[in-house]
């Protein structure tokens, strides 16, 4: 089953510890769709500038990501420039062009509208919800956010959260969303805003997952070197996506080995700028990653 | 089989946000006795002053800790003061009198020279040499440590380690001994000092064990509230210890369900200020909370 996915396609200008990248291929929609295409097909919405090179585009389609739903538009593209030090875990933004973005109105091909996964990536909720709008009674509704919109469209938020079934989110988010220290707490308010399964990405420890009635800890992989943590969590959400719809399947139990998919792609991701490791990534090195992360976890019957 | 533990009894006054206490028992090795005592027999090697009161000692022998290495010494037992804030992973030290422990120079009494499993509590490396300088060839020695160590006595601590099996300590630590921001880095550094095991405590987000040829990650069990993390670590390795000499195997297999046990065994710790909720503890609530780790990690053939 196909995917949809709204969401940002940009360009990157990104330090860290270990180098720096000027002006990469970015954008939560675009590590997203590039990860689940590894397990689906992905029909992507999303806008660029007229500086956005054909070179990017033949990328996409070469991942059989469908861009029907790509509008090129005057202007220039979607730019982020930020830099990470040891702490990896955390982004510091440096700059923000929205560009073409700033005036985005996400329109979804009439081939897309029954598209049996939506992935709404972060952008403001009041757009992830006019997406919604526009698509036939998904299977599976999930949704990114961040800081910005929780602090500057909370109402739009939770009126968005009525309508999702998996809400990804990282740490600091769900205790700002829900103002609880304690993530137990927190997931519990937050599952109380509608969605029945949450996400908590944790960066390097990982994920934790909450359901009505259970708990799911995936840790993330031990890397020797964390090049660039930029796309990690979209692509950590198109590794879950992707496989939920390949193999479509979104018991509790298929959802947690669909995190651990997640986790594999975003650890290849971080070992690269931009999508780099994951243009050479070979299906292979997907399921031997994912048999490394059962031994990592196990400790009965290995 | 039984383990030697030598360490601080001590008296702790702690505030965190949900509460405080002012002068119950604690001490490394008194977390590490208590949580061990729910798996082994344990031999403790500590020192308290004469303020130390008959029904702590009573509270100790009634888990049937031997404490005949336990000296009663003039002068008062060694006082920590501190504080969390919302980071209880973060202990912030208020004040340290380490009275009678400023002079204690650990003798071991005969009947534990030949104790299988030895577990130095953090201390000073130089006493924690005096102390296996004393046993027969155990089977297992393992050791803990802190930054005013690693800072203070680091020629010290090496020539310990090369005497150690399996070394324990937190993440920031690691990162401090090893000069390596990368666990898997800090990890070989570390391993290269002498440990064949290294297991990196993470607080609220578990812990990574690595081996020569492996890598194990534990989560931290999520809890609704964490009232005081003093001592998590300690209980933490004596369910881990605690576990390994009740099974007598020290094979990589069983130190994974060790370290699950350790991990049940400070999860329950946390729940209550100083041992209270250890001595409360009943043996079905750790098998039931083994079962919860369980459910918590696994993603195939739940």
């Amino acid at each position: 089953m196909s995917i949809l996915v709204v969401g940002s396609v940009a360009f990157d200008s990104v330090e860290t510890p270990f180098g720096k990248a000027e002006e990469v291929l970015g954008g939560s929609a675009t590590y997203f769709s590039t990860s689940a295409s590894f397990f689906t097909g992905v029909n992507l919405v999303a806008v660029v500038g007229e500086d956005f090179p054909d070179e990017h585009i033949a990328g996409l389609k070469g991942k059989g990501i469908d861009l029907a739903g790509l509008k090129k538009v005057p202007g220039k593209t979607f730019r982020w420039k930020g830099y990470y030090g040891y702490d990896l875990n955390q982004a510091h933004t440096l700059e923000t062009h929205l560009n073409v973005f700033s005036s985005f109105n996400p329109e979804v091909p009439a081939a897309y509208r029954e598209a049996p996964f939506v992935f709404l990536a972060n952008i403001d909720p009041e757009l992830q919800m006019k997406v919604l709008d526009q698509v036939k009674k998904p299977k599976l509704v999930a949704c990114d956010t961040m800081n910005f919109w929780i602090e500057g469209k909370p109402d739009a938020l939770k009126e968005l959260l009525r309508r999702v079934d998996l809400f990804v989110i990282n740490e600091g988010e769900a205790r700002e969303l829900s103002k609880e220290a304690s993530l137990v707490k927190a997931a519990k308010v937050i599952m109380g805003y509608g969605p029945r399964v949450l996400i908590i990405k944790r960066g390097e420890y990982g994920a934790l997952m909450f359901t009505a009635s259970s708990m799911f800890a995936a840790p993330a992989y031990p890397l020797e070197e964390i090049f660039d943590p930029t796309g990690a969590g979209d692509t950590f959400a198109g590794g879950l996506m992707g496989y939920l719809a390949n193999t479509e399947n979104i018991t509790e139990e298929n959802i947690r080995r669909a995190i651990i998919y997640g986790s594999v792609m975003a650890s290849f991701n971080v070992e690269a700028f931009s999508l780099q490791r994951l243009h050479t990534l070979k299906p292979a090195e997907i399921k031997d990653r994912y048999y490394e992360f059962r031994r990592l976890t196990q400790f009965e019957d290995i």
